[in-house]
């Protein structure tokens, strides 16, 4: 039984109209009843451009207030956001948007040069988005939990990247299973700094519509600027990766963060434990978290009450949300598995990728972890050999298949190499071809023309051979000891 | 697409295993871990009776930690709970108990006389139950949102109660609902005084074990224990009907209650405004609401921003409810329609009311009410309670309010009196203070300065007290019997 309740931005705009949605830019704001008119008027615009319910409209933009206002706009007219990240390559980019069947392409002006070299049906600039004129056209003044409203792109384990899908549903259930977590104040401002195109951005937007919450936003990660946001905007609540958290735990010094900063939402991979341990010293209020793009962002939480307790964990799964471990032997690390309504309910046009992931209502992450006698997750690895680079995912896999493509190239391994800038950088071990001359930054280039600049291996490292197990299979793990 | 969340009583018991749960007879306790295992253990005593999945247990009880640990039990096993109003005629219990095909009916040992008189296939005592062994089965884990959790009879506008089936996903929404709008707050405490057979005092429970939230549960309705409790006990939250809230406001004094109260959640009809005036005097955060059985409890509530600028308005409808106004004519007033996912999805067993209550995702309430024109309601009466007289329409709510005003009267009701001239004459039922001389003509020449003279109630009759039904609310309809 799919339940449908009204629009969510237009329901703030009736029940707070002159409530503060969005600051940007440091110093222009919208109210909920401003947010809620700019995205109608866009969705008329759209309209004119023939996007209709069901259609799939690309976007791709850095943190920007047209892009808040274009994923609202889209809900009005029941079509669906598919954000690209703005770190691909053009191949990439143009992989995402057949895949996800884009009837429309719209960009931040600053990516005129990419949008160029993709081939699409139908493209616009934001800026010419303001000159398209408005058509009448019914808006949706309901949403129905069941539809979908975003397409997030995961990189597989294996293979291609799967568009998530997220219904109006998983964005529903996932800001409640939070709010029931953190509580709800009427204080409360969630500074966005994590991209809108990733599902931990994208997040914070669909909480503000739901809660009736202001955010924060900021165009650029400069962490001097978060730094001074946290200091002086009256902000409550930050969702960052560990590598943000450090320069800004850097930046703080001996200071403290004003007391109304009641929330720092750690996700995007394990957490060192010193940092954990510096932040505890610093009085910041760090909540580290699990999740996937999968689950519309964290699932996974540790609750203030065991915050000190269970540091390095994980937490327990929220309030609607579910958790086992599927271990392989006695032993007691295994696969994450998770289930709740926050959970994709698939990828899109991917049966087989479906097939693989979901089990009787359970979805197997790929992650390792244990629970301990507590029932406290703890994340060992990020599907298994995952690198996690300044937030962004990167799969070993990926980049072994590029390297591949060289014909001097017998075999190739790609891990992570722990970095203090970073948190980790991708490196790879190549054995070559004895007869032939293989230089490291040829390598490099090759990779840098195909994939995102942080997905180029950072080093090259020439062996004789690779660490297999019994069945052939590359231990990426030994890799790791190697280093 | 039906959703399926945890058990959330065995969440919270894993969630916050210490954290209060329930205190009651004054001093007693019961943490979450405590109230998880004594309703499992009541479960597998259940069991041993034969309930199961699917099966009617109707229960009839003051409120009592047994009621609580009973109504929990239930959704252990994927039972049903038939709530009954302790207030019933044998009578009356009976057509419940036959109308929603009881398995078993369980009663608090005080109305063990009432049970002799009843026709059911089991029934059991609670000092019984604590007699029955445990049976060894599988408890429910998970709650599916779409399956029934509890019925609860209303009286039909016209004929036979009707029995209200709420699913897990009902009471969910209404939890959430009700959070979107007055905040989560780790400090908060919810006393409950209205019964737990109501809806309004059931809801409760529910957030409880949603927000992992403790609640103080009051065996007795005198005035004086609530207000001592929300003197004393750190109470933050209240759900009270008006005849509650007049009397905590006159044992209030000149005194405040204490800060943390930050919500007195009024329901059970329009209030008179001379009330909700005195409790602003007194800055008691009263938030007017309005709701039904069919509703899970609230479903419009005004909030703290609107609270004072509005004051007699119900509100706005809560973040995922919706609202109508269904007029006749041109006037504003008109019936009443919702719609959200904490509206029930009928009527059990009984088609016919279903297919007079709902069109097409609506519910209609019976009630009446007008939007202002900034969109909040004011409910004017039960659609039932109306008075037509001459043609015109009389909300006897409006009259009530007026006499209200008058410092000698403590309680009013207003009813129709069929009249060959005008079809209907209002007339008044006034419980006065008994120190007092009140005069009938007084009272009309008092209506007669501020309403319509066909509002001027043709009668008054002084009575020693009104008809209230087991949450306090007037029953107009007995009014109409009285004469």
């Amino acid at each position: 039984m799919t339940e449908v309740i009204p629009h969510w931005l237009t329901k703030q705009a009736d029940l707070k109209p002159d409530q503060l949605a969005l600051e940007y830019n440091g110093n222009e704001k919208l109210t909920f009843q401003e947010l809620c008119q700019a995205s109608q008027s866009m969705a008329r615009r759209l309209a004119n451009l023939g996007v209709v319910k069901g259609s799939h409209v690309a976007l791709l933009s850095q943190n920007d207030v047209h892009m808040v206002i274009l994923i609202h706009a889209l809900s009005y007219l029941g079509a669906v956001a598919v954000l690209l990240n703005i770190r691909l390559s053009s191949d990439e980019l143009q992989f995402q948007i057949d895949d996800a069947k884009v009837h429309l392409l719209v960009a931040s002006d600053r990516f005129s040069e990419e949008m160029s070299e993709i081939d699409v049906t139908q493209k616009k600039m934001f800026s010419e988005l303001q000159q398209t004129p408005e058509k009448k056209v019914a808006l949706q003044e309901e949403l129905v939990l069941s539809d979908p409203f975003t397409i997030i792109y995961t990189s597989g384990t294996t293979g291609f990247p799967k568009g998530v899908v997220h219904t109006y549903g998983n964005h529903w259930w996932s800001a409640i299973g939070s709010a029931l977590n953190l509580g709800i104040s009427a204080q409360d401002k969630w500074l966005a700094v994590l991209p809108l195109f990733h599902v931990s951005g994208l997040s914070i937007l669909c909480k503000s519509v739901i809660y009736g919450m202001p955010v924060y936003l900021m165009e650029t990660s400069d962490p001097e600027k978060v730094h001074q946001a946290l200091m002086n905007e009256n902000i409550t609540m930050i969702s960052v990766v560990t590598v943000m958290l450090q320069r800004l735990l850097e930046k703080l010094g001996n200071k403290s963060y004003p007391e109304q900063l009641r929330c720092v939402l750690l996700g995007g991979g394990p957490a060192p434990k010193p940092v954990l341990e510096q932040a505890r010293k610093k009085e910041v209020p760090v909540f580290q978290s699990y999740g996937l793009t999968e689950t519309s962002s964290q699932i996974v939480t540790l609750s203030p009450q065991d915050a000190l307790r269970k540091i390095g964990s994980a937490g327990k799964p929220l309030v609607p949300a579910q958790l086992k471990i599927k271990a392989q032997s006695s032993q007691n690390v295994g696969e994450i598995y998770v289930k709740g309504p926050m959970v994709t309910k698939g990828y899109f046009n991917n049966p087989a990728a479906d097939q693989k992931a979901f089990q009787a209502g359970w979805m197997k992450t790929g992650d390792l972890g244990y629970l301990d006698e507590e029932g406290f997750l703890y994340v060992v690895d990020r599907r298994n050999d995952l690198i996690i680079s300044g937030g962004e995912n990167i799969y070993p896999s990926e980049i072994e298949s590029v390297i591949t493509e060289l014909t001097d190239v017998q075999e190739v391994g790609v891990t992570g190499k722990p970095d203090d800038k970073w948190g980790e950088v991708p490196v790879a071990f190549i054995v070559k071809d004895k007869q032939k001359r293989l230089d490291g930054e040829v390598v490099q280039a090759y990779v840098r023309e195909r994939l995102a600049s942080y997905k180029v291996p950072k080093q090259i490292y020439f062996v004789v051979q690779l660490p297999r197990n019994a069945s052939n299979k590359l231990m990426r793990h030994k890799l790791r000891e190697w280093l």
